[in-house]
């Protein structure tokens, strides 16, 4: 009989999910599509069905301990997800309660980037790091800072939404509402946006002329740049470079040690942290240059996010018997 | 006799200074040109020499510990000033050897913005806040960030130049050698250049035609917007949209309770604070509205920045004492 919590990361895609142990092991893992057409309550009893069944494919026994979500706009304070712009649920999703009455299991919600940077602290790439940004490029641009050796929440537990920081004050519109957003160029919709924009406006052969716009998606994009197609590289250039130009207003606001890039969309590697790179580089003040390396996650395959929020709830269970005893 | 440091708040145009107890009490005050057409050695001589006088006029016998520096980009490690855009100095100022050397004293530098957020933090219009942004509108535009009750220094204590963030990526040239920085739009300078550009551009009837470009400055400008002058009115709503944009994306990141605003371009008061605070709240993601507060400094007079320099160097004699214990 071994203890374990559940750890899982709700993407505006993919809900991933894992058992994990107090020493942050994944134990086992799983992923189901996030269905949000259906009602969060329907979702949610879903997952933890999953759960169930992921934890009687194990060998050893589970004792379950509590549940950790790391969901878009998560809302530590109230447990909510509160209007996530990649998720088609109502304003506020009661994550917390809902899960704790199916489950009869203490539960804690955080930010899912916030989670990811927890992640890459207790055990990732920025282990040992006082001062480190974690950035997830996925559906959405995600971002957790950490300062002085602690996760920066704010008031309510949403700082790190860099994601809706400005690029262009004209630029494209943006699920949230706002214009310019950086995740309406960074992230792997913003990708497909930025390929259609250069197939619209430019001659170029290209296979990803051959793919609807609705069948469109990074992966092909990444796949089509690896064969040297013209349109995808430039595409990949156009949103390195974007994200460069945030990244180097992030480094001046905050001068970290080192950016942690995670996230499916990282996956396309060097295509997108290359030129993000230099152009951090060429928009960094003279004290900054030279001083803050990009690193990709060294926990893709294991998933920050999910050990993250596992560790949220390591830690909720920890405060929570100090305060008993 | 009584304990107290010497504070000083080392700015683009005016050095302040101030002698300080420990219970952050401001006993006197003085300020001088920051005059860098001098060496720094002659400099900070002239300074120290200038301290003294001022002490010498106290009633009480002051029984000098230390000194405290605020200045644009200290360096906290190394004790020197790096580079600073709006000092004429050489690349490497090393302030802390200096006046060492001249004082016989212990000396602690940080970056000024920095000092500016721990005089609010412990005296000022954030006491007892945990998470909040201190903004400093002179020569330049700074910026010192409180997360989790902690300054945020960064990697090297450079941690929180926004003033150097870009706005418009092909915008205004910056003395900092980069293109379209916040600071060449939202400082007392930026605030000039923009005149200068409305009177250029537009054949409105201004009073600030009959001031040459040398002779302009952010107090005439003051002056005319209260008393109505169009383009005086004009240059400081742009100036202040400007800086709500900004803000919205420090929101983004930091999710703070406030932001305080203080320096010499603040006592414009509302004139700048109003299109702030309106246009930040326009570019906010739902989840940040009508949640932050852009407070005025209420230490503008005593000077911030020198009861932060105070504070710091107060905390290293006090480490040093344990230290010794």
């Amino acid at each position: 009989m071994q203890d374990g919590v559940v750890g899982v990361d709700l993407g505006g895609t993919w809900t991933k999910f894992g058992l994990v142990s107090e020493e942050g092991g994944l134990l086992a893992y799983n992923a189901i599509p996030t269905n949000s057409s259906v009602t969060y309550q329907h979702f949610f009893k879903h997952l933890f069905d999953q759960v169930i069944q992921l934890k009687s494919s194990l060998d050893v026994e589970l004792n379950l301990k509590g549940i950790g979500i790391g969901a878009p706009t998560g809302n530590s304070c109230l447990g909510t997800i509160e209007s996530a712009s990649n998720l088609d649920w109502n304003d506020n999703v009661p994550v917390v309660s809902v899960l704790e009455e199916y489950t009869n299991l203490p539960a804690f919600l955080v930010n899912d980037a916030n989670a990811s940077a927890v992640g890459e602290l207790l055990y990732g790439a920025a282990r040992g790091m006082e001062n480190f940004v974690s950035i997830t490029l996925g559906t959405g641009l995600g971002c957790g800072i950490v300062a002085n050796g602690k996760l920066v929440m704010g008031k309510r537990g949403h700082a790190g939404e860099i994601g809706h920081t400005t690029v262009y004050y004209d630029g494209r519109t943006c699920s949230c509402g706002r214009q310019g957003c950086l995740e309406t160029y960074v992230s792997a919709p913003g990708l497909v946006r930025t390929v259609q924009k250069i197939l619209s406006e430019k001659g170029n052969k290209s296979t990803l002329r051959n793919i609807t716009s609705a069948e469109m998606d990074a992966r092909k994009i990444t796949e089509a740049a690896r064969c040297d197609d013209v349109v995808a590289l430039e595409a990949f250039e156009y949103t390195g470079r974007i994200l460069g130009l945030k990244l180097a207003d992030i480094v001046a606001c905050m001068n970290p040690e080192a950016i942690v890039v995670s996230g499916g969309l990282a996956k396309a590697g060097d295509l997108i942290l290359e030129p993000a790179k230099e152009n951090m580089e060429e928009h960094l003040l003279e004290i900054f240059k030279n001083e803050v390396d990009i690193l990709p996650s060294s926990l893709t395959e294991k998933n920050a996010a999910i050990l993250g929020a596992a560790a949220s709830i390591w830690q909720e269970i920890k405060k929570k018997k100090t305060h008993h005893a």
